[in-house]
This record gives structure tokens, C-alpha cells and sequence, in this order.
């Protein structure tokens, strides 16, 4: 089993019992065995020793909502109202992707949550064996799911609703246990009642949590009322959603009674702050949410709604935006934010032992280059992380043990090739 | 006169006639003297041919409000309300500032807007003199501005204000050009009526700009209503401040008569989403302000409050949280956010041969490396460059007809010896 120090190194552990340390981190196969100030002892050998100075080790972050091929569409349609935007631009053309799109997108997003730090993804998409495939070949910690769409006729439910269980029967575990799946009835305004309860009873059988998007804009809150008599929260409760393990992403629109309930059932909420603001579906009540218990994550959304899948801009977002339009200056502090992106992220989708740096977790870590002018002087740095860092600042990324970036270069994937893949299925996508 | 051709570039002009260029620029001296598709006729002779394949190009980003300074707090004081955060944080630490230390914290900001991409900054701080001379030193542009509070004896007021007129006379116009100089009443919670009347008079001697915060946090305007009877628009305006052209930062508490007050006055916003965001200030009415033909720009302010001096962090916040918060997916576009911070930024310190790639302007402008994975597909670049691009992604700078970045490297500063210095300015402040 290869075993590897880290000597010299700053370390942002996530554990609240000791959040920065100075010293040495050793990782043993995919587990970290050893973190300290102190060299560990016995003196061992080491298969490789690093030398951490002027690099911020911290845990990878955990991108709790997204669906990957859509970078493909990055600046496709921007500016533009929620229904409008997915009507007129993204629907036509994602009803036009093939399993050949689903992989060129996913890789480009796979590529860039990468070099920009994310070591763990969820993804809600169609065509997920390429999805799964990807995760595979970059050494990416994945979360999938089939996101099904049940506006069709009930063939057509059977069959995706088959293809869905098949893709998370098959897949869970796979990859060393890397990948885990989910069963996703996309939302309740894009699947009739009785197909979300035919999901959820396969969610059963398979012993999965479920992911959908819930109240995400204030009109869908509405429309359900409307059409069910009841808010998303309550309609999603009758239909047995939550009485599997939940992961919701957005959560925007939440009355206290609602949040209440999502504590109740222990929903965990996939905030996605920049894709939030970017559609103007408005500000998530985090602080509520965090007060009230609920456990809140990050996602980055869809490329075309954001339009990168950038997770320490969304830490950031998450530690800017509820102090200035709450008004409270001490709402969602900058550990807070930085949890929701690591440790929260993790433990949002059933991973007990990823997400901090401590004996016994899974080797999923990032080094920042910290040598920057932003990283000066050098005072508190979860502020620096959360305030002042970019995604290019991570220059290494390991995930399960493996190296997959090192000095800022993809190790797993051909970067020349996945660019070029993309922008071909791009362009084919626009000639149809 | 040096000549310089860039071939096969990307080009984002900020010239709505042509907005995107595929093909080549001319820089001679200090000026941009060609931008088109074609090669210049007749083909010249140039001192440097550069291969702009992979490189977008566009003007650099102008930072309206900030004190550079600062940044050696960077990261001292988080997550606090506004004025606790002033009173028990920063101006202690500030009272302690020598030249010495205004000299490291400001060379420190300069290095970091400098590989950010900002080629124009304004600053107002005190020991102004260090501040021009890192502009002259590093090859930036700066609009300064020694910033006087006058909750002091007559004596220091005088003191004060005779060290505004003697840096603001002395500097206007120096390197070049590249410096120009404001009068600067702090605020109107921290100068007496009076003392705004004399510096305005100063300012109206010398021809000189007003630039002063104003509006910032709610608090502050209704002490100045409890204290003066008026809101600070209807204060200032009464102090004649208005009577000279004006730069004010934040402006984030304003009603629709102020709007249309300042609009007559054509006073300019300096709008700093982050800080605001981080300080919970509040949220500027920026759709409102640019509907009334308020010329807005975007400024970083202070690294302490922000807590980087990423422009491009700023003019994405700019596009997306009047979205947000308004619920107007069309509030503040792409090519709106990214006007603010380069040509409308320049505009808004006077200076209108700045902002732009178009012939006859000066070369200010930077290249972004766009050959990485969230700049793909090749659909929109504007929107790539405001919901996609981070400062890192900026890889040379040129201003006034200068390299001042190459590769990600500055040419004008010692990276290292700045770091050190800001690092050792911080240590003997927090030890005394």
C-alpha cells in the first residue's frame, strides 16, 4: 500500500478540534493515517515525501448539485427568466443531446471541477452510464443519478423510470466504492404523483436516498398550490419523498413551517447560490435553515446557469450574500461557508468519512498555492480561503488516495482532447 | 516609438459598434492606433509581434473606490457589524500606521490588482505620497486622493487639509499622466459641515474632483438625518460638495428624489458589491441608479472588508445580485457589469481616452488565458468573461503602451520582497 507524508505543510482540517495545524499529514492507500504537528512516530518510509511549504492543504470540496453536461451550453442563454430560459434555449437543445454530448459535457465539467478543487460531484442528468464512465476515468468522487421527467406517456415513464433503476442498481459501489447513486424524480412540476410514488417505492427496494429540485422559484411554489392544493414541502411529504433519505437541491422559497419539516425528516438542502442569483430565483433562507438544524451543502447548478462550476466562488457567495441582503454581518461566517462546501457537502450525501482532514478519512484533499499576494499578510486563513482565494489557486488535487492534478495539470484526462470533443459537440448541437 | 502588433486575437472592445474582433491591434507609444479583422495597411514594420491565438483581450478593469493600504488587515477582522468592525478593529490598528506600512500595504494591493488585471485604481488613504509613488514605481494608473476626517482641533483639520492641497497639487498629472488627484472629505459623519465647506473650496481652487463614501449603511443615514435635519444626498448638496464634479462611493441607501438628485448633478457611483455584501451594508439600487442615467462604476474598496481586489469577483457580483435580490433575471446584464468595470469606470474619473480597445485610446488593456475548460464552448465571451473567468485567468498587462504583467509575472515589482515586506509591516503592528 503506497504511503506518502506531507511535511511543512499548512492544514485547514475542517476538524473543529484542532482547524489548523502546521506539521505533517500521512496518507496510506485511499485513508489518511496521521495528522500533527509533530512528525509521526515511528519514523517510517515513505513511498513519496512532499514537501508542503507555501501550500494551504484543506479538504476537496463536495458539489452537491449539478448536472455536468450541460457546460456545453456555458453562455448559450444568459439573462434571461427561469421558464423562458429553459423553454426557448436549454430543453430544445439538450432534447437534441446524444450519449456522445452527454460524455464530451461531462468530461469538460469533470476537467474543470478538478483543477478548480471540487474531488467529490453530484449529478442529476440522462445518459448516466457516460456520466458514471467519466467518474471512472478522472478518479472523481461521483454521486449520480438518473433525473427522470415523467411528462410522457406512461411507456415512456416505465422506461425511463427501468433505465433509472438499472443505472443506480448497477453502479452503486463501483469505482473502489467511489461512486454512489441516488433515484431522482426530477421535480414535482415535471413529474405527476403517482410516478414520484412509483420512484420513491423503487428508492425503497433499492435501499437509495432520492434528489430532486424543490422550490426553486416562487412561481413553481405557486403553480403547485395551484395544481395540487398543496406547497412543494407538503406535497412532496404526502407522496413519501422524504420518508427515504432526501437531498433537495435549491430550497429557495420555505416558509418557517416548511423548514420545520425538513428538519423533521432530516431533508438536506443543496444551496446553489450563484445559479440562484444568476436566474433570479431569489436569496435561500440559510440562516434559518442552518438555525433550524437542517443541513445545508453547495452545488454549483448546471454550467449554463452559473456558468462555472467554480466551488470556492460558491462558498464564498454563500458567506457574502445572506450577510448583505439579511443585513446581519454575522450570518453564514466564512468556516460556516466553508463547511457547507466540505465537510456538510459530504455528510449531505451519506459520506461519513470524507469531507475533513483527520486520521481515519478518506484521502480527498487539495493544496492552494498560499504564496500569492490575496493569501497576504498571512493573519486568518479560512478568511482568506472563503474571501480572498480563486479556484486557480488550487495547484493539486487528491482524491482516494490518487493524484489526479498536480501543479495544476489533470493527470487523468487528456485536456487538449476533452476542449476539443466539447467544442465539437457544441457546434454539432447548433447545426441540427 | 515603440510599435507593437498583437495578431490573431480574440478582442472584446467595449465598443458597442464592434464589441467582438477576431483579428489584429496596433499599439504605438501609448495609444491603441489600430483594432480590425484585417492586417493594417500598409504593412509596417513593428518593434514586437505578439501571437494572440489563445488570449482574449480586452480593456483593463478600473477599480473606482478602495485604500489600498488596507490590505494589511486583510483577513484581521471578519464577519462584524460595520462600525464595531471600524471602531474595535481596523482604526486601531490603522492609528498605528506609519508611511512605512502605507507603503508595504499599498505596494502589496498594487501587485495584486496589477495580476488581476486592474490598470486604473483609485485610492483614498493618508501618507499619500507612498500610494503615488507605487503607481509611478509599479506603472499603474491612479486617480488619488488624500482622504481627510475632521472629528479633530481646527489645528489638525488645517494640517490636514493643507496635506490634501499640497499632494493633490503636486501629483496631478505626474508619470506621465497616469496620476491624477481628488479632494476628499471622508464622509459626512466623520467632517464637520464646515470643514466640507473648505474642502470643497480647495477643490474648486484647484479644479480638482470631490470623491468622499456616502450612503454606505443605513445607520449612517439616519444619524446624519438626527444630526443635520437631512439625508447625506440633501447634506452634501447644501454643502455645495455637488458644485464639484464627484465620485462617491457606495451610495448604497439612497431613495428615488436622491437618485434624481445625484442624476442632475451627474455624481458618480463608485458601487462595491462585496464590501457592501461582506459589511451587510446592504444592496445598492444599481437597476434604479442606471435607469436614471447614473453613471455607476465598481470599486473593491478596502481588502479588509472585501476581502481581495478581484475586479472581475466585483463586476460578476454586479451581474448577479440585482438579479437575486430583485428578481429581474434581465437586472444588470453581462455586457452592463462589465461597462461598469472598465469604460464606464474610466469615465467615471474623468478620464475618456481609458476603457476601451479602439483607435486613438490609450493602451490599457489585459489578455486572459481562454484556452482552459470553463471557457468552453466557444459560444458568448462577454458572458465568459463576467459568469465564468477569475483573476488568475489573467495572464499579461499593458498600460499606457507598458508590459507591467507578462505570463503571469509582474515586470515592474519584486513579487517576493513585497510579500515579505507586507508580511513584516503586519507582524511589528499586531506586536506593538
Amino acid at each position: 500500500m503506497k504511503k506518502t507524508i506531507i511535511e511543512n505543510g499548512t492544514f485547514l482540517t475542517m476538524n473543529e478540534e484542532a482547524p489548523m495545524i502546521q506539521g505533517c499529514m500521512v496518507i496510506e492507500g485511499n485513508r489518511i493515517t496521521y495528522i500533527g504537528e509533530e512528525a509521526p512516530l515511528p519514523a517510517g518510509s515513505y513511498d513519496e515525501r512532499i514537501d508542503g511549504s507555501g501550500k494551504l492543504f484543506m479538504p476537496g470540496l463536495v458539489n452537491t448539485h449539478g448536472h455536468a453536461a450541460m457546460s456545453l451550453l456555458r453562455g448559450y442563454g444568459d439573462d434571461m427568466a427561469l421558464q423562458v430560459w429553459l423553454q426557448e434555449k436549454m430543453w430544445p437543445m439538450e432534447g437534441k443531446f446524444t450519449a456522445q454530448d452527454v460524455r464530451a459535457g461531462t468530461r469538460l465539467s469533470v476537467l474543470e471541477m478538478l483543477k478548480g478543487g471540487t474531488t467529490t460531484f453530484v449529478d442529476m442528468y440522462d445518459h448516466m452510464n457516460e456520466v458514471a464512465n467519466a467518474a471512472v476515468e478522472s478518479g472523481i468522487r461521483a454521486c449520480l443519478t438518473r433525473g427522470v421527467i415523467g411528462l410522457c406517456s406512461r411507456e415512456v415513464q416505465d422506461a425511463k423510470l427501468a433505465e433509472a433503476i438499472a443505472f443506480a442498481k448497477n453502479w452503486h459501489g463501483q469505482a473502489d466504492g467511489r461512486i454512489t447513486t441516488m433515484m431522482s424524480p426530477h421535480s414535482p412540476y415535471t413529474c405527476p404523483p403517482d410516478y414520484i410514488e412509483r420512484i420513491v417505492q423503487a428508492a425503497h427496494d433499492l435501499n437509495l436516498p432520492i434528489h430532486t429540485h424543490m422550490s426553486e422559484t416562487a412561481r413553481e411554489v405557486q403553480e403547485n398550490v395551484d395544481q395540487y392544493g398543496l406547497r412543494p414541502v407538503a406535497h412532496l411529504e404526502k407522496l413519501g419523498v422524504f420518508s427515504r433519505p432526501t437531498l433537495v437541491a435549491h430550497g429557495v422559497h420555505l416558509t418557517d413551517e416548511e423548514i420545520e419539516v425538513l428538519k423533521r425528516y432530516d431533508v438536506r438542502i443543496s444551496h446553489n447560490p450563484g445559479s440562484n442569483l444568476k436566474l433570479a430565483s431569489g436569496v435561500a433562507r440559510v440562516p434559518e435553515l442552518l438555525k433550524a438544524g437542517v443541513l445545508v451543502s453547495l452545488g454549483t447548478d448546471g454550467a449554463a446557469s452559473n456558468n462555472n462550476l467554480d466551488m470556492l466562488e460558491e462558498v464564498r457567495l454563500a458567506a457574502l450574500i445572506h450577510k448583505g441582503v439579511s443585513g446581519d454581518p454575522v450570518a453564514v461566517s466564512a468556516s460556516e461557508a466553508l463547511k457547507l462546501g466540505t465537510l456538510d457537502g459530504a455528510r449531505s450525501i451519506w459520506l461519513d468519512d470524507v469531507g475533513a482532514l483527520q486520521q481515519g478519512m478518506k484521502a480527498d484533499f487539495i493544496a492552494l498555492d498560499i504564496d500569492q499576494p490575496h493569501f497576504y499578510p498571512r493573519t486568518n486563513f479560512i478568511s482568506h480561503v472563503v474571501y480572498s482565494a480563486v479556484s486557480k489557486d488550487v495547484t493539486d488535487v487528491c482524491i482516494d488516495g490518487r493524484w489526479v492534478v498536480r501543479k495544476g495539470e489533470c493527470l487523468t484526462m487528456d485536456e487538449e482532447k476533452v476542449k476539443f470533443e466539447a467544442q465539437q459537440s457544441f457546434e454539432r448541437l447548433t447545426a441540427l
